[in-house]
């Protein structure tokens, strides 16, 4: 079934190529499956405990004390088991060993590459084969693996925790296949030294570990079975995902909160620090034991000066990058979703993609190698620097550009890459940092799994670097007078840009984290923070960050933010932006309203009111839970019922009536019977043929009818004409098996008459699962605190209600609309259209004073929009 | 009002010298208040508005255009005014301004305590003199100043900016006073040189800050009366106090997002960055300015090497402070506590001291001065150092005991303080851990502002600094057996013993965060983040936070925690915990039931629902609405239009009846009409006389009464018999003022009978204010999910319902004793009564089919047990 999807959606190459298109009902159809498993889950469970209670039951006689104890031993060793605090150290170790393992053939991967150029450098033609077709090779191959693994692993996966993590359930991103698709993909993909980073996929990576553990856990004990917990790890596995990236754990726990989360429970907070922490620290520890390091240290270790880290005057260049970096953040945000709309938009280039689906990796990788090849462009731009040591050299506490004359100064190691004989350092850094620009943000929209933040972070670095170079050649000695020369460190404006710029393409702070713990020192605080700050500032008010930003182009059921102060958002109301027109069923409600609402919608849930005049709202019912009523109501047990019946009541009648014994008229009687019945209950509306719709791809699915409920009903059963209509699968297959006791002799016409009899009866909700607090909004709500309560609580939709009657629904679609008509892209604000209205009248708490005489004579008719859906939505249907 | 409030709280002495006993009522009280304010401020930006509209109105004539667009500018810059980022900047700047004054002052207190006591070094008795007089002296002023200016400054602050941020109005907290009597008492408390913090109160004098510019800014714009807003400004406060503090941004920022909320909406995240960036900006900036400084650094700026700042063998010892801070964090929090309710059981020391209020605070700080007198004991516990010296020596990066003697040696400004001819420095250290221990738990219960981080923090560091030097003089060379000798670093101890026991105390991991930024050097995060989370684990599981303890102890309306992953908190359901006897009033009710509900209970808001029978919930009343409904039907007014009519129908009946023109004998002929009435309407209950009951006290104030509703009714009308009992307030003024034309001529029988009849009328609610929708649960809602509701929402209390009918309500109380029922303070953990039950029966989901056939007959008497309560409550009133 997952398999089948994931085929389907395989076929459709854009999706793959760029990030993938996801309709609403890909979200829903994805829930579902998830409620499905959960229930027979419960139910398992239920069914343990039951089996334990057997044993126990079984064996009083016995050894009862020794059984009992037994049992008491594995439950207490199962509850240590689920304690938070071990799944969380495994899922730290876990990550620390995969983060560590992906680094080591990461760099193992760039060795070679090395090795080859290095071997090669006889012949310039062959050396620039090699440097161009391993990378080529190594995306190909990362492309098409995940391509045909799992094709959720592509991209950043960001934005798909960010969604889930509001409560939408996309579980084919938290698979196994996904989890190996990623972590291999990831690892050719960086391994081809293209700028691609390493962290988001690791987020991505890491909810995948803690899904897949918290399955694997759940053979022990019931506690990982539980939803919210779920998403408590989920958040923690994200934080861990940062943490062991960087061996950041403070940034990391603060960046996952930054970029997932809405509201983030401080009681959770503990759980990804104590997780990050523990991951970290066998990252590092790992880098110990390898001999790579003496001892615990930060990633790229700074070593700035410590008494005088930089001047108060100083402080305007900060600002100047921190400013620079937020316009240059949107810039990078904007060329990142334009390349996408681009190629997607241009029709002959898609078609032609669309059949050679690895030629666009292909070509992406050519281009951005042949450009960075050492001895032919790359020579100006420190080609030949990998990622890593491009940042270490950027992060260097020495100045490159002494007294502005850069050939005096003597370039060790790495940093030699910066220095070109005829070219000036500081034309190297703006070459650097502007091909980088624009190789970073064609590179991560290659399918393959990658992150944007690591590229951005080296080209801040850079730009901050090139301040801090100017700052130094423009003031020799520093700018502090007083007596003591102080020099301008480089260094420091390099971490300074490097927050500020990767700050404003996430739209975060914490990267001003990061930069500390990756650099290990926190000298330079203030200037970051001021830079992070000044660059969010810009960039939040230009464009989206990188991740909503794909949200937005992968066209995931998010909730935009409220921007920044807007103060309108406490001007709109609920009732402005509510559609009124809810579908809903009433209590006293025949099976054809059920048929006709199940057919005119496709909502997720149905209102249910106690009658369409009163209107007072009972609760919500599950799409499925009506559908399965429905099937059960016209399904064939029920019909071989009552031709069981109705030969037992023939039979009475012929023995009443006529001679008793004759039991083989039975069949030819029965129709007497039928004709006699359908002709009593002809009062009723007559009978309407429903036509076919065309429905939602997802009602064609058979899972929805196979969803195990309480009624247990197979899918051959309901092989009704009216069901056919609903659910459009497999007709054909109708009636292949009987109960062996009773004929099914009814014809087409005959099903279709008791069918038609059947829809007429009331609906029996007793053995329904209702919501019986569906959550409820009050039309003066506002969308302030509306947005508030849906990201709080992860709601899709909610009721609008007013004294108990049902007026109107809010779902996540209406709400993400004001929330974007009144913020657009360009920072522009548009007001609301009723905002304004309500603006100019006199006084809005005058009207607060809630009028509650309609609900006292609320057995009048309603002057709602909502009386007509039993009828008009029949005359639609036909 | 208030004043009254204040004045006859400052009487009671407990309440000021421990933590004040606040009951319920108290936070009721204050939210009606606030409540009130809040409507009267609407109300005034409505005319305000409408004044705007008239002046358009008005000049429409003559230079309209002129006249808007003025008015335009005037909003668009008051509209700037009101954005978020100038009150964050007024607000950091102002905080800086402040936490640099108050530094400033207390640097100056504490350098003339030093001169004095170096200026008499020819007497030793002399010098003590001056030693002890001088705090005994700021101690008792800072008491006496704060006790009668505004008690509620005294303590730390934090539990009540918790309790607030909760969503609970404490208003008293957030004035003038309390904010002139927090920044004086502060200042001269810390001036004093007693073991008392910093932090804490500047976190309450933020919100004050804010608060207060909060209300200075509503004058320009009427953006600052939105309340969610304040709460979001208020958290950014609260981040701005410890950040301005400690200029500790990021740290300040988290430290007070763990220590004040339980949720955290990441879209406020940048305005506590922004304006803590800020504060601490200025707050260094002036340092520098005044010369102190030569650029911006940390506060405790540390010089650790960064090549190799530990060794791994090293994590052992770290990890043993951080279990030995957890202890110890708890052990202080306990003996906090214990120190404060001995105090309070001690009936005969309490009443001495109530008398003399200010003798507690002078003789505790006797008792330390006397102890900490540097020629005294104090020189075996570096008395002579001030905390800031104490902590600055700790830190230090030399090892104060090479190869075991101290001796050897050579101490260098305050460190020499340390050093005792005879005594070890281990003894020293041992000593001032352990006098410092017990002196900040004793001196943190003086009643002075005043908060425990900091000297939790220097004992912490002492901790920390004493394990470093045993491990320097266990391993002189170090560690490290790789030839190259790295030696141990006992300062970089002190900085992981300094963030573990801060960290055990308060509950929080971010004091790792902090210690960075006071110190400048993030080179041992490892060390640090492992110990803290060990000394959270450890405290968090032996006693509550600090905070916690406060908030338990002086009975704020809190909600706590759930602890570290309780699953049978996933087990419990409201059902478990609801109260099913919920008070109601009915849709048809008569006022004589509204008048019974008003007295037997003491809710804030009572269940509106459809009818007894049905139970369907149609809202929530506020009880001020319901007593402004029966105070408008028994009032003056209401009666006296009575007699007026009467007067009028006597009169035509007279003009019927008799001879015309008698218009004199409308007094005697209308006692006739009345007896005719009460006659007509004696087939309801027979009149029960309402005997006058013990109210609660908020009830008995007048204020409940003047609240402003859209009824014209001043206090004075409420006169009625009925109504004296309810309000109890008063009852002496009774119609002194009359309305001219008719005369109240009625006697107190009279006026009874009257009042009898119209309290059996039915309600009107057409003018009442009914809220649509209060918050509903479902009796299987888990805790867990009630907790984070109640939480997130900042709810009181929801109603439980099943499929619309009420049938219980849940209370802050009820969860509270929920979850302090399951988890003890003692960490043993008990389940609730009614969750093993569950557990027990075979199946739960198979109860989750809500049974709607109870909907189906909801017009036969229901077996709940909630029929009693109109005539139940009857009879309890009687």
């Amino acid at each position: 079934m997952a398999g089948d999807g994931s085929d389907q959606r395989a076929l459709q190459y854009e999706q793959t190529l760029m990030y993938g298109r996801y309709t609403q009902e890909l979200g829903v159809y994805a829930k579902e499956e998830a409620a499905r498993l959960r229930e027979s889950g419960q139910r398992r469970s239920v069914s343990d405990r039951s089996r334990t209670l057997d044993l126990l039951e079984y064996d009083k006689g016995r050894c009862a004390k020794c059984r009992i104890c037994t049992v008491r031993c594995q439950k207490f060793l199962i509850s240590r088991v689920g304690e938070d605090w071990i799944f969380l150290i495994l899922l730290g170790l876990l990550m620390a060993l995969v983060s560590w393992v992906v680094d080591f053939c990461i760099a193992i991967c760039l060795q070679a590459q090395k090795w080859m150029y290095g071997g090669l450098d006889s012949n310039v033609f062959l050396q620039y084969l090699a440097w161009v077709t391993y990378p080529v090779v190594l995306i190909t191959f990362s492309a098409g693996f995940t391509q045909i693994l799992a094709p959720q692993a592509v991209g950043s996966g960001i934005p798909e925790m960010k969604t889930i993590l509001r409560g939408v359930v996309l579980k084919e991103y938290l698979t196994f296949k996904t989890f190996v698709a990623k972590v291999i993909g990831l690892t050719c993909a960086l391994g081809s030294g293209m700028p691609l980073g390493k962290e988001g996929p690791f987020v991505h990576i890491a909810s995948l570990c803690a899904a897949l553990l918290s399955k694997f856990m759940s053979l022990f004990g019931g506690i990982y079975e539980n939803e919210s917990r779920n998403i408590e790890m989920l958040a923690a596995a994200c934080a861990v995902g940062v943490g062991c990236c960087f061996a950041a754990p403070i940034g990391g726990v603060l960046f996952s909160i930054e970029v997932t989360s809405t509201f983030f429970a401080v009681r959770n907070y503990w759980r990804g620090f104590f997780a990050a922490t523990f991951s970290a620290f066998i990252f590092r520890v790992l880098a110990v034991w390898n001999r790579d390091e003496e001892t615990i240290t930060a990633l790229f270790k700074t070593r700035f000066r410590l008494d005088f880290p930089f001047d108060l005057q100083e402080l305007p260049a900060f600002a100047v990058i921190g400013i620079a970096s937020g316009f240059g953040g949107a810039l990078f945000v904007y060329l990142n979703r334009l390349i996408v709309q681009f190629i997607r938009k241009q029709k002959a280039i898609n078609r032609f993609l669309m059949k050679k689906r690895l030629l666009y990796p292909a070509l992406v990788t050519l281009l951005v190698s042949t450009l960075t090849f050492p001895p032919g462009f790359g020579q100006f731009m420190a080609g030949k620097l990998t990622q890593k040591e491009s940042l270490v050299t950027l992060l260097d506490n020495r100045t490159w550009a002494k007294q502005g004359i850069a050939e005096e100064f003597d370039y060790i190691g790495h940093s030699q890459a910066w220095k070109h004989p005829q070219v000036n350092v500081f034309v190297t850094l703006v070459l650097f940092i502007v091909m980088k620009f624009w190789m970073s943000a064609l590179a991560t929209t290659i399918p393959v799994p990658c992150g944007a933040f690591m590229p951005v972070f080296v080209i801040g670095a850079a730009f901050g670097r090139l301040v801090g170079e100017s700052m130094a050649a423009w003031f020799p000695d520093g700018i502090h007078t007083d007596g003591t020369i102080y020099p301008i460190v480089p260094g420091g404006y390099a971490v300074v840009g490097a927050a500020a710029l990767s700050g404003a393409v996430t739209h975060t702070v914490s990267t001003a984290v990061i930069v500390f713990e990756l650099t290990g020192q926190i000298s330079h605080i203030l200037p970051v923070m001021i830079a992070v700050i000044l660059a969010n500032a810009v960039a939040q008010s230009l464009q989206p960050s990188l991740y909503d930003s794909i949200i937005r182009i992968k066209k995931l059921p998010y909730l935009p933010e409220l921007g920044w102060g807007h103060h309108e958002k406490y001007n709109i109301r609920v009732e402005d932006i509510m559609v009124r027109d809810v579908r809903y069923i009433t209590l006293n409600c025949c099976y054809r309203d059920l048929h006709n609402v199940l057919l005119t919608g496709h909502l997720k849930t149905l209102a249910l009111v106690e009658s369409a005049e009163s209107m007072i709202l009972l609760g919500s019912i599950e799409r499925a839970q009506l559908q399965s009523l429905l099937s059960q109501q016209l399904g064939r047990p029920r019909r071989l019922e009552y031709i069981r019946e109705r030969a037992v009541a023939e039979k009475k009648r012929m023995s009443v009536l006529s001679n008793p014994g004759s039991d083989d008229g039975s069949q030819r009687v029965s129709q007497e019977v039928r004709f006699q019945i359908s002709t009593e209950e002809s009062t009723f509306s007559p009978v309407r043929p429903v036509a076919p719709k065309p429905l939602k791809p997802a009602l064609k699915r058979p899972s929805v009818v196979e969803r195990p409920t309480e009624i247990p009903t197979s899918p051959q059963d309901n092989s009704g004409i009216a069901l056919k209509n609903l659910f459009c699968a497999s007709p054909e297959t109708e009636g292949l098996e009987d109960d062996g006791d009773v004929e099914d002799d009814m014809t087409i016409r005959e099903i279709s008459e008791w069918e038609e009899m059947q829809l007429d009866e009331q609906v029996n909700f007793n053995n329904c699962k209702i919501d019986p607090a569906p959550f409820q909004l009050v039309e003066r709500t506002s969308l302030h605190k509306t947005h508030t309560i849906f990201s709080l609580l992860g709601l899709d939709h909610a009721y609008v209600t007013s004294i108990g009657r049902l007026i109107g629904v809010v779902s996540l679609k209406e709400l993400r609309k004001a929330i974007e008509g009144s913020v657009t892209v360009k920072g522009v604000k548009v007001r609301p259209p009723l905002a304004s209205f309500r603006d100019s009248g006199t006084s809005s708490s005058e009207n607060e004073a809630t009028e509650l005489h309609k609900l006292w004579d609320r057995h009048k008719s309603m002057s709602l929009p909502r009386e007509h859906t039993p009828s008009e939505s029949d005359e639609k249907s036909q």
